[in-house]
């Protein structure tokens, strides 16, 4: 009996192969659902603390994106909320509103610096470089919807905030202290909220 | 005078590089304006034999997007309005239902040939590998709306039908007979629609 | 015993790669056999509706060739015979002749849908560009061989009315009919060919 | 005599050719010096408020640098110095202590925002994966040196504080409090410390 | 007139774009002629040091293969002519023989450096992978032809013999003495033979 | 018993994926001591016919190197060694000197076959092109250091005397004879050194 089960176990190992992380299958196995993903039509819920809520359809939602370099996702913005400052190591992304307006921006690298920003409106596109630091504001009394692409099935992102002052365990107060010529118990107090 | 212009010439050539036959500005000449396309919320016109439009933003409308791999498109369809079988050599598409429904597929490549097809409501998401045969029909009696992403700045597009029977200059009928298993006739007369 | 061949399938689950789906020996115990393929002299049958045959050495047939990113192939023609319209997704292709002429083209991209087209003698040397629908035929009495380089181990190929006509299951009729701009029954009879 | 100018200019313009914005030699015009620096053995001015100084040789210091996907640089640490956490948009960094001891560290992508840390001492190498945020920080009371690969010849460098608070323009203010979860006066106290 | 001939130039720098240091033409402005290349089923001239005669299809004899990544060669081989060792520093090699036989070979990267071996006859198919040193010898009384396709439309050559003693100055002989555990005078009669 | 060993083994083989032949782990589960290799302080043992030493700290000594395309070496030269003329299959290398003064040169491609040399003092750096024919020689009476980065994690070696002449099982002789138009007896004698 264990042993019939360990076969079946050996059987999926020799037919299974995982690529970057994620399963890989055989042309002939796969079907439309593979390829499938239902409901980006639905609010997210943005009851936090910056306002917005991302729904992601990246490879882990979407088995089949997996080595195609592409994925989608729904933002979705309270009045006034904010997706804060931060960065996809893997991808650009271009973004459309559906609804509402926003107020975007990216900043360029060292030594520059460039604030680069303007003012959405329904039916605009934008484009934020792969790397470089971005954010999105919704700057009316209505909520906000946008639809952005991903050159890269699984982006990953780092919200600058998070990264730096929640990062698990903890960054030595006195870096974070010089490094924003502020106090270590500043830092403390940041590194308290993340 | 005749010289001036020469200078200015010069200086254009000086400090303008095309990069893949696109512009590439210098980083600390770049604006906003750049990376922005408006327009998209507006319904493309669908009155055309197939009954559909692709609204682009690739590189051309969109100059931002030159190197970064990525670009979007708004896809209109009248009720029963197809976007015909057709390839994109340089990238896989992602596509979003915003209103109504369709019915979509590809074909994987040769020997196996299978038809991978699923019908799309609101908010449902599909994928196209790169360089496979897809195609979308809107399969109820109102407008569909789709938003696509695609993995280049320059995805290109080959409509099977235009490329075999609207090749400039035709295409030799009895290869094209041969190919279809039909008559020269037959080829001829399809050759005079594209 | 049933453990043992339990551990002999382990074994060469940890020793054997699949990388792109094909297997990847260590270096140190691969072999000249696994860089070698024998027979491309040996005339293909191009006893079938075109005429044509190609002998295919590409990862599946030369596993050696895994990762390195390249491929040939053998094209025999009978008289008249031609190898129909199709894509190589993954591959741009160069061909040489060795015996007999041959007519050959490529469509470019649309819009402009351009038919590049040229007949080649014994040691002539033409470029089919990666994804570009092309097509050769031999324009003469006697047969052709010719021997294709493609930039990849594993190019693929859509031969466009196997794909279209041929997809499994069939795609709707009215699709194509709207696509070919003719009617359903036009359709389901080349249907009924592939 | 302006003719000739230009001529000299057209000549200019026909046989350089620029390649990611930096001048691309034709091989027989290159000389050992197009491939040299100097000077990697000197100490950087580390007298600022950081207390470290990175001196770089990139393709803006060793043009033969371009296309090849590789840089060195030199880091100079005073006592208890930062080099303060920063991104590389376009590559990874692998560094090695040459004089004294460094506490250095990498934050993982978001949700898990993992703080990966360790003492270096001299002959210790670290590997800083690409785009993940990162800082080094002298622990001794002795100057330290480091030398540092980049996995690019021209890797950027976003250091985290001066791309939020020193971006030109300013962000918004009340984008950065939501992001920080503090006051709008803390943030505008920041900004203008950058 | 001059400020004619000034205009032409301009407009030529206008147009054409250097790729890769060679010409890249605008799809509008291409012809069949851009990809094509005629000669190689004439016989290479053999009469040299080596006995053999490489005819390359690379990028420099067909301008259409740039940015394709493939090319074509014929190799002639007098009676028991060699192809003496050499590396491709950019591609991969797969050889079929067309007329005779051939024994071939490469050496795998250090510590190990294997010498894979084998015999090939008429339509025998084998492959050198990138950068591996590789060798071609005729063993038999008549000529043979060999057709290589290159996994590079510029796959450059680097015969071993000719850069190591042929270098441009040359390199001091006791360094190569020192490498082939030689004396200073056997390296300078071999470095005046090359 | 023993199944409890081969679910240990399964477990393993589910956990552990193998990417360019070395294993990938999942980011949850690695530690600072993946990204960390101790020693480059520690000078090589250069007694050997060469006088030099390389100490390298690619993936094999460094796993965390995987996929990340950078590496770095530790080089050291007894008085007037040499690092013989040898070619880095997957990488560009990057050199500077740490101690004493190196005389240093790299071959271009044929038929030009430059000789590119220069003499580095401490503090200079160097760049050997991916794939060129290199080396590196103490020019002065006391030990030298260089620290050399890589472009890939895996950049394998390729020293030329010991391919050719110490390939196992030997080169044909009469094939090196015709090569470095030499006798077969010369030739036997410099394999029988390798």
């Amino acid at each position: 009996m264990a042993l019939f089960k360990i076969f079946v176990l050996l059987r999926f190992l020799l037919t299974t192969v995982l690529v970057n992380g994620y399963p890989c299958k055989h042309p002939s196995s796969v079907s439309a659902n593979d390829f499938y993903f239902g409901g980006l039509h639905l609010m997210g819920n943005t009851s936090n603390p910056f306002g917005s809520k991302v729904t992601p359809v990246y490879v882990t939602q979407l088995p089949g994106l997996n080595t195609l370099g592409i994925a989608l996702a729904r933002v979705d913005f309270a009045p006034w909320g904010i997706n804060p400052p931060h960065t996809h190591p893997r991808a650009t992304e271009i973004m459309t509103v559906l609804e509402g307006s926003l107020e975007v921006g990216f900043i360029t690298s060292n030594p520059e610096n460039r604030h680069i920003t303007r003012v959405l409106c329904k039916g605009d596109v934008f484009v934020f470089p792969v790397n470089l630091v971005h954010y999105q504001r919704n700057n009316g009394n209505t909520n906000a919807i946008a639809i952005s692409a991903l050159s890269s099935q699984n982006p990953g992102v780092n919200p600058i905030a998070n990264v730096i002052f929640g990062a698990k365990p903890d960054i030595a107060p006195d870096i974070l202290a010089k490094t924003f010529q502020t106090t270590d118990e500043d830092v403390c107090n940041l590194q308290k909220k993340f």
